[in-house]
């Protein structure tokens, strides 16, 4: 069995009523292109080349609901989309083990209203968030109360990337060309998150808390020494006016690399060998969840999902180890049966 | 014979010039604490640990030049920091096999002619540019007779990340917190001006231009997958406004991988085996250079040979692959004899 760890959908009617709100052109265009995206019966005939060992968590797509609403609205639109959510689960268990809710992020105490009501009573199994909230970092003391209360009900945090308008400002005219902001922006809209959350203290504070990170852990993995010999061991060397040392005594006395392992991380380097078994070293096996961020590949859904079991089948790992990646780890992250005796 | 292709240094000449001249106070901070960087005496000491058959083509060290003086002065400064890296070379042969020139890029006229006089008058055997020119990115047309003089030379181009004042924005206030700036910001500064040479035709202009990736490509073998699959076989979808289709025809036919793979990258990773790995197997053991980023480690200069030496030592190549990496690379690049028969 593979339990599908992020993958995005835009349940129809939450889809109609995006459709009315003022949205970017080019994201509509794409939208529009997909149509497993937001036709479930497409999603399903798509899914149907995987058999019935395949099952998808379920997350709501992009944009952020607080970049379709304001705070007066986000709410009401959080709600269609988890009722909406809740509705596909309910119809097709056997494909759709459980989804993720989404939240009005941009008014912080109905964020916790709906955290609680989501999971309390239409059965989400955690919560989705983007990497900046219509550009206020995730450190920023409005969402401590989100992440707290997430750490306090031993649920999962999916942490998906986000233009950062006024944060990470890659969007001038420059970076905007040729999709940047996409492929090199999101990444390292994701580190930066990752980072900051790390520095505010928040991975010591809940040791066990669980995150989940796109793209398996964006630039991190990657630059394990940077972040260890380069950063951790000298920070401060480049900066003549914070007392950084005092802040790591206080606030972080761990290595940062020990902070950044605590994350989780899915696979979805669309079909990358070379890139997972990098994040597959970095965060060990017991933190790498098989995702495939369909259905946004050239295919239109399945072909993400087709070229990261190729990848992960021919990982040089136990097949226990691979089962853990495929299924038990983001079954123990929700809190879901494992299937295991 | 290990030959260093990216180690820094700022030559006592020139670093008493530039400590006259306005520079931000972190900056300075680190290099009075790093007395192999401008103290030839202490560099030689610690080159020490690592015997005869180690030496360094040097490089100059952050800033650029041309956040140090303007378009009138920064000539003037260029050839001060190529004359003393010249006379460090000749008075340590041995030690300092090469010497890569700098150029003043805001005055695109002086960095030609620099160019030129600093190859053939002074003997260097490249030019290091940064990823941006205060805010303007490489691939400006101001720029473009510099790459093309140095593919018709035959002869490297390194290239050294360097904040982007205005181009990309992460040096605002919330990111330049906790030095994100440098650890995730300039391998982000990296991969986005490999991106913009690559669809600004570079690559297929000129197939053999020999530009050297510092931090082993950044970001780019990491996401080797979503830069295939997900931006070369998708470019455009999500963008309602630009014809893409038209100008990969016309100025990029091949895959987007192609491209970024005709980069060469140095080892500079801070010791990380998973990073060198994943690099190795992306660029290829003829794309890759043996590269510490001395002396900017946290014992002030041995550290990151000792432990990229170490990472070297252990990969799973033959003795001709490493030695490929440990020298003949760097020397076929700049066209030095390479000892072999």
């Amino acid at each position: 069995m593979k339990v599908d760890a992020y993958s995005h959908i835009l349940p129809a009617p939450y889809f109609e009523r995006m459709r009315e709100l003022a949205v970017d052109p080019g994201a509509l265009k794409r939208w529009l292109e997909l149509p497993a995206l937001h036709d479930v019966d497409e999603r399903l005939r798509m899914m149907d080349e995987f058999g019935d060992d395949y099952q998808q968590v379920l997350t709501l797509s992009s944009p952020p609901i607080e970049l379709l609403a304001g705070p007066s609205e986000s709410p009401a639109l959080a709600r269609l989309a988890n009722e909406s959510m809740r509705e596909l689960c309910e119809k097709h268990p056997d494909r759709f083990p459980a989804f993720v809710a989404s939240l009005p992020m941009n008014n912080p105490d109905a964020a916790l209203d709906e955290l609680a009501s989501a999971i309390d009573d239409l059965g989400a199994r955690g919560v989705q968030v983007f990497t900046n909230v219509s550009g206020k970092p995730l450190d920023d003391p409005a969402f401590r109360l989100v992440f707290d209360e997430m750490a306090r009900r031993d649920l999962p945090i999916w942490m998906h990337p986000a233009r950062g308008p006024g944060f990470a400002d890659y969007t001038t005219e420059d970076t905007s060309k040729y999709e940047i902001w996409w492929a090199l922006g999101w990444p390292y809209e994701t580190s930066v998150a990752m980072a900051r959350l790390v520095f505010s203290g928040l991975l010591e504070r809940h040791p066990n808390i669980k995150i989940i990170t796109h793209h398996l852990g964006a630039m991190i993995p990657y630059l394990e020494g940077r972040i260890g010999l380069g950063w951790s061991d000298q920070l401060g060397s480049r900066t003549a006016d914070e007392d950084y040392d005092r802040m790591r005594r206080e606030r972080l006395p761990r290595p940062l690399l020990d902070y950044f392992r605590r994350f989780y991380a899915d696979t979805a380097l669309s079909g990358s060998a070379i890139g997972i078994r990098c994040g597959l070293d970095f965060f060990g096996s017991d933190h790498v969840l098989f995702g495939s961020d369909c259905p946004f590949d050239p295919e239109g859904g399945p072909m993400y999902i087709r070229e990261t079991i190729r990848v992960i089948d021919a990982l040089d790992v136990t097949d226990e180890v691979r089962d853990e990646i495929y299924q038990h780890n983001i079954r123990r992250l929700m809190r879901l049966p494992d299937g295991r005796a």
